[in-house]
């Protein structure tokens, strides 16, 4: 098998950093810490990135994707605007605030990005079947892109998803499977199918082919930078799921830093959990190293992984550049859903509403300096969790088409 | 008032050729005929447009904009992907098929173009509400960009629209007016508020600065030309409400002609209609010149414009340009959603399943060339209208996580 990972070279442990060759393995076999992707960059310019296309491929000499990527049928997600949030800094007291709206992707979800980078692994690798443990969001990110791709999809969900998540990961075909449980269940379950037979010849985007997946979310942190002029914000506030995206982001930073794309600066990571499912924030809080597992109960079922793979990166990270971590209830959730919409026109998904509710809370009890140049990432869409804001789905007024009506109503 | 349009100089009636002072007017006091943008053009190379910014302000020397439009509070819409559909294009036998998918877009459908426009039109004459009627799409894109342009909004429907539009149009602030009735009475409602002192300083986006928003859909002709390589289709298939669009792309490819931007040669314009409302359709078909009005009844209601303005014009373009007017039933317009999204990865709204149905029934009729160069419209979003897909809104199974269930289960 001749592989093309254009940059990507090896596979490092992050805990013991034993190497491997590259290939779809996702643990060290002498520590069972998590493998990353090690690379040998090349010269990389500015001219050279923004000569590219307008999409993640721009930074391909910085992923584990093959030198002719954007010549391959993929999705080709990424290069989402970040709007300069006046408005809502307004309200909230920030000087520089902007906010970087992943649904402008092709599925609505930062999950594009992770995606198509393990359709180019899943490729390389030679797997015909694309599959995925999902809180939603990816189970339509992974569909669509194995239908564009030409790859087989089988895919697995709690069953109890949103139903704009459920349609959106069957409509593109292949196969979508509810599990009766949680996500974490879910994911164990995958784990024990890569193991099987019936698994064979199957890339597991978010397990056997993590690494590469991972790798992904670095776009953003790319993306960010250059879209700030080739600077590093001061404070960027981003979702936690497993804390991968987080993770990846800081990496993203430091390889621009690295690389002279960017001046090298201090930046404060600040991580959002929503309180039903908040077992960083509460390991931040206490002061522990270690992340206590949790059962989600929350509506930002996007976040709702109770048992994080990279909890204790993200605060070692968040302690590290000198961020927190921090969480917002529901309620506060659909607040701030509701702000950044009615400030900014971005209807955010739940995920959104988890960032900008944190975003919030941070400014109002001083952790975050208002002077500073502030992203706050919106990584979904709206449309897709309906439901958190289902009470104020309907019409202000319903009236007959007549001036005496709408007099009347208004 | 100090008026700023950039390029544009005048009003002229598309049917008359009367002049009048670019201002809030839609109807030619002569003739009644319909009121266009004319232009006074400087020079526009290549070079400009590729160094503008990737939204439709990179055509701002082509649009009735001021020429500072890029540093103002606005929505910054455009640039959405034109997706080489080699997949699809195999199915149906065509050799070079794109797919302009504006679901892309901030509110997920080609309205954020046409309402980018008015904010700037209504900003021009000291509007303090944004208004429009509309079939759901245009009621977010309008609340939206009221929003973050920091205009009040009151935006007019009929009461029956898909959910997830409606909740659209109400997170972002603003009244929401539901109307007992179709959107033909919910447009002559809106005429008449007009002239009414309730209405006063109001911006009907499709009324009163119908003018302005309607050039909004020549940047789809624009961004087509561009990403085709400076080249304009040989065939486009374009989705028919009012017409309002399919006209503006024809006028969009005729300037960048006479600009000299591409190259002259022929195209084909294709309408397409859902056979529940097909007025346009059916004076095609009987060679008729006038549109008889019809009382819409299809899943398509982004298209459920039973009389179209702009429907002899749409007649007159597909008959000079050798193209035609097709029409598809509900069940093909489900059917081609299926086909897009299982073969490209892209879930179309509706509208979307009108214009590929109707590809697929011209291909099929031997009306459209399958070895020329094709572009097919996806105006909006799948997730705004999931009742079209919801008897596969579910799980291909659900098991409990074992790996014999899931063995029982495929």
């Amino acid at each position: 098998m001749s592989l093309d990972f254009g940059p990507a070279v090896a596979l490092s442990c992050r805990e013991c950093g034993t190497r491997y060759d590259l290939g779809p393995s996702f643990a060290c076999l002498e520590c069972f810490g998590p493998l990353e992707v090690a690379y040998s960059f090349g010269s990389v310019t500015r001219e050279d990135i923004a000569a590219g296309p307008a999409n993640i491929w721009r930074y391909r000499s910085l992923l584990p994707v093959p030198t002719d990527v954007t010549s391959k049928q993929n999705m080709n997600p990424g290069w989402t605007k970040l709007v300069k949030a006046d408005n809502l800094g307004k309200v909230l007291g920030l000087r520089d605030l902007h906010v970087k709206d992943d649904s402008g992707n092709p599925t609505h979800s930062f999950k594009d990005r992770v995606v198509a980078i393990a359709v180019e692994a899943a490729r390389n690798f030679g797997f015909h079947t694309l599959s995925c443990s999902s809180t939603g969001n990816l189970a339509g990110a992974v569909t669509a892109a194995a239908a564009r791709a030409g790859l087989d999809a089988c895919v697995f969900i709690p069953a109890d998803l949103e139903q704009a998540k459920i349609a959106m990961a069957r409509v593109f075909g292949g196969k979508l499977i509810g599990i009766d449980g949680t996500y974490d269940e879910v994911n164990r379950f995958c784990s024990e199918l890569i193991g099987d037979p019936l698994g064979d010849k199957w890339g597991f985007v978010n397990v056997n082919l993590r690494p590469y997946y991972a790798e992904g979310s670095k776009t953003l942190a790319y993306e960010i930078a250059e879209q700030l002029g080739w600077e590093l914000p001061d404070q960027i506030i981003i979702p936690v799921a497993s804390g991968s995206q987080l993770t990846k982001i800081d990496k993203g930073f430091k390889e621009l830093i690295s690389l002279g794309l960017v001046e090298d600066k201090p930046y404060k990571i600040f991580a959002a959990q929503a309180a039903g499912c908040s077992p960083v924030s509460t390991a931040f809080k206490a002061g522990h190293d270690v992340v206590q597992p949790v059962k989600p109960n929350t509506i930002a079922k996007s976040l709702a992984i109770g048992n994080p793979a990279d909890g204790p990166y993200v605060l070692d990270i968040a302690r590290r550049t000198g961020g927190a971590v921090e969480d917002v209830t529901d309620t506060e959730v659909v607040s701030a859903i509701k702000l950044l919409a009615s400030t900014e026109g971005i209807f955010a998904e739940t995920a959104g509403g988890v960032t900008v509710g944190v975003l919030k809370k941070l400014v109002e009890s001083g952790l975050l300096d208002p002077s500073l140049t502030t992203v706050v990432l919106n990584t979904g869409d709206g449309l897709k969790t309906l439901d958190a804001i289902a009470d104020d789905a309907a019409p202000t007024a319903v009236i007959r088409p007549s001036l005496d009506a709408f007099r009347a109503a208004v």
